[in-house]
């Protein structure tokens, strides 16, 4: 297992391809983030943690969160349900893409880590109102991280503002029958869920538990199925990095999942969670250095899954 | 030019056609009508008229309100401005799509007579609000057929409930700046525009004025300038009749627009305008009954442009 | 009808565009083509003629001659066998795409003006070997001119060695039925018919016999029956000028055919043809000279058909 | 590990699905297979073997030979040289779709299992000639399966004669520079590819080779460098069984490859190689039943990487 020494180094030689990213602009809530930022932390299904950079530092989940729902919402609907609003395939595509929608048949995403797929999937956590499945979802993230957690009220107001791409998506998705209910009532669960806020440590243990097979490694408790975690992990690997997955796949072999904020969750089934927090991001929207990171510790350690 | 009793012959022999079509069914407001009715009016530019059929009954204008729109919007804001909006290229795509906006660079509609083109001119009539520009629609569209027209509520309301691929199509140009302000006041004002009703009469009068470089034949009153009028005519070439515009082209050879609700409104240059109704459509959406008979009249006649 | 000086004034405003555009150089042949050269000539169907610039110029038909071949298919095969393999739509697609024959159903090329639909065209025409039909081509296109025409064998080879991409255009045709036959022995007599080199007179009468309604303005005979002049002229209209078709219907209205040469042939109805050549192109592949000077004449003389 | 009766119980109940499937109709040479067939060979890094149904029974490889094609280029060629001209990432199209090509920059296929990229892989064989490469590939199959193997001539002749697709798939790459040298050449050596004939345990220890990091389990050789060795499991999880991957490794979580001829080849790293035959096809190309014996397998054993 990781030591921290050696994570400190290796924050400090991947921190240097962060001038060869962004931060993401497009979302006016995430441009002020310092592109140097780089933290990391490990959480071990045995309990124990390591961390380098400034570990406590909070972030909004963005993409990372489509995962969590996604286990909820399975959990909640069962894998027939929940697969037969969205399918289970990687695309080429961008993730905020609408083409594929209409041109692929039938009309539904082609997975839960693309927009349109994540807006399905939160469309299906049940409750009678947004309010009751918002307070379903934070509390689930709550359970799974073992802290009180909650979203950042600037960052969702913000995005809801500026949702027009999701908007898009939604309106197209109800034509067909994919989502049902009002559009706007999912756009504001969708954008807290995404603004939800927290630090590398809680992630890592999110990481961890997914790890473990669902079961939270502090209590034992049985937080998420195991067939449930196995399919988030698989997601992960297909499709958790954006339009890079496939590279990530093979040069860290890691079920990781990333978000605009420059976030990534990784899970090594069997070992543990990592939770990064690097704002810069490369062209397809992972966080620059923490990839860098990542592919450093997999080699290191040999956490490649394949 | 035509006279009454060859109209009613090749009314008769047209309508035998309509059994290979079907009324929309898409639209509930539309589901109701008669798919063997087939009326045609004709109104030459030396101010004479010859009708077939049942050629006072109303039906909406759908689609054909789009090269309306297009020439009040081009009176209003000058080419420059609109086709900065919008292009004026055809496509292969469907009406309803939205893959192109997506895939296409820049990120504006292909041109006027697809939903996506005809929802970014209806945008731009000015007005400071939704009753100030359906006003001076309205007005137009009275002056241009001499007659007290306005819509049908019940056509409006239902489509308006089922706009959601419309939705989708103006959240997504509104992202990328194609379109402005509220999007429900947009959508509004469309469907108002689309279920404007009249029958095959007060059609052709609107195709005459076309055909007369914007001149109303009765007054004389130059109601679109000649350039608009020409701009119009073109597009009903080139993209007037939905994915079959090229086939029309070839077979008929006149400018015409076409309508979901089974209207038909026909430009002959120089010569008249025409009015068709005949609700059984074929499988682009065009009117199956109407098409063969414009391409009666065109053969007859000689009356393509080509 | 245009005179000699005026038309000297028109080319003088025009060339100046030229510096906005740039040669073919995708096509070794193209590319030490003069920028700088623009010419024209008009040959009414009363028989007479105007020219300005050096009309005498030769240069290589290449998409121009797809409107010629369709002519000779037309009349070889007859309209039902020609549309059964080759569509009649525009296309919002650059004419060298490959991705709507496999997006599009069935897999047909939309109009003969793209390179696919070309291709099938050119494969269609009628004979028992390359020679036999490239001898009826060259055969026929030296009746529409009343010249000896031939072709550049330079070109022609240069062409053939780099024609890749309408190598695998046959091949996805091939497989999908639309053409048959050795694909080399296809693409040596699409090579031979692109590289067919004339001056701009020539291009003017052959403009002139579909403006002609088919017939040679010097002789009466009727060289292409009526209704393949008309269609011809039709898809000049709705898919002549690449991807800004559309855009020139608008701006000019004239039926009219470009080519990468730089080459336009245009085609008043019941007036006459015209003949361009301007190497220098717009984005598009249109000669950026030879469209502004359409454009002023057009202007002019009322030329537009809408 | 998998006992032998336990095998044979599996293989009885996932026949049974071998009816909702239909062998592959458009390979001719592929047409005349038994339906009905199943088979499956186990070989385990400890080499041992298991195996039910006619084990021996031979079959072509089809698009298995893509992963055993891509690790012997990537040890010729290394990792950054192969993927220089094909991506690493999963796409939701077709594994013979062309499209993306064009409207994917740059023009490299997105990954080496559908068919652009498995061609521009085997272009990248070392070797002076067809016969060289030919040997080459040939010869490490051997090494693999231990096996004298060859191919089988009536399959790889009646490929080439159908080849057209693939054709038209490397014009445009060589068009795109992707590709280089003589593309008939190129199709004969990936028929004969694709032609490699083996049965059921020659492919399960070609799996397990994979499964070993690379070395031969018999031997201990190391046939593949442990690099190569993963980055094809990854590959295979990503993209391997078309376009239900994600399905797949959700379902299964095993890396596998399969071909039309219905060959599956698995590989569970540290355990196992899977060799499978049953001819009935589903709809997108996987052996029907071959998948159902290995949701079986996986759940039996827990053999999901996730």
């Amino acid at each position: 297992m990781a030591n921290q020494d050696l994570l400190g180094e290796l924050v400090d030689i991947a921190r240097s391809f962060a001038t060869y990213g962004k931060v993401a602009d497009y979302i006016p809530a995430l441009r002020d983030q310092n592109p140097d930022d780089l933290a990391i932390s490990i959480y071990s299904i045995e309990n124990e943690s390591y961390y380098a950079g400034d570990h406590l530092k909070k972030f909004t989940l963005q993409s990372i969160s489509k995962v969590i729902a996604l286990a909820l919402v399975l959990m909640d609907n069962g894998e027939e349900e929940v697969f037969s609003r969205v399918g289970m395939e990687p695309t080429g595509d961008p993730f905020n893409s609408i083409a594929k929608l209409e041109t692929h048949k039938p009309s539904k995403p082609l997975n839960p880590m693309i927009n349109a797929g994540a807006l399905a999937v939160t469309n299906m956590i049940s409750g009678n109102s947004v309010v009751e499945k918002w307070d379903r979802l934070i509390e689930f993230i709550c359970h799974l991280t073992g802290q009180k957690v909650t979203y950042n009220e600037d960052v969702a107001y913000s995005e809801l503002q500026t949702a027009n791409l999701n908007r898009s998506l939604c309106y197209f998705m109800k034509q067909h029958g994919v989502i049902s209910g009002n559009v706007e009532d999912l756009l504001v669960l969708y954008t807290k869920q995404c603004a939800v806020e927290m630090n590398c440590m809680d992630l890592a243990k999110i990481g961890a538990v997914f790890a473990n097979d669902g079961a939270d490694p502090e209590s034992g408790k049985q937080l998420i199925t195991k067939d449930v975690a196995r399919i988030c992990k698989t997601f992960m690997v297909t499709c958790g990095m954006y339009n890079s997955s496939g590279e990530f796949a093979i040069k860290v072999g890691i079920p990781a999942k990333s978000g605009v904020s420059g976030g990534i969750m990784g899970s090594v089934p069997g070992k543990c969670g990592i939770g990064i927090f690097g704002p810069a991001l490369d062209e397809v929207g992972n966080s620059i250095a923490g990839v860098k990171l990542l592919e450093g510790l997999s080699g290191k350690y040999s956490w490649s899954i394949f």
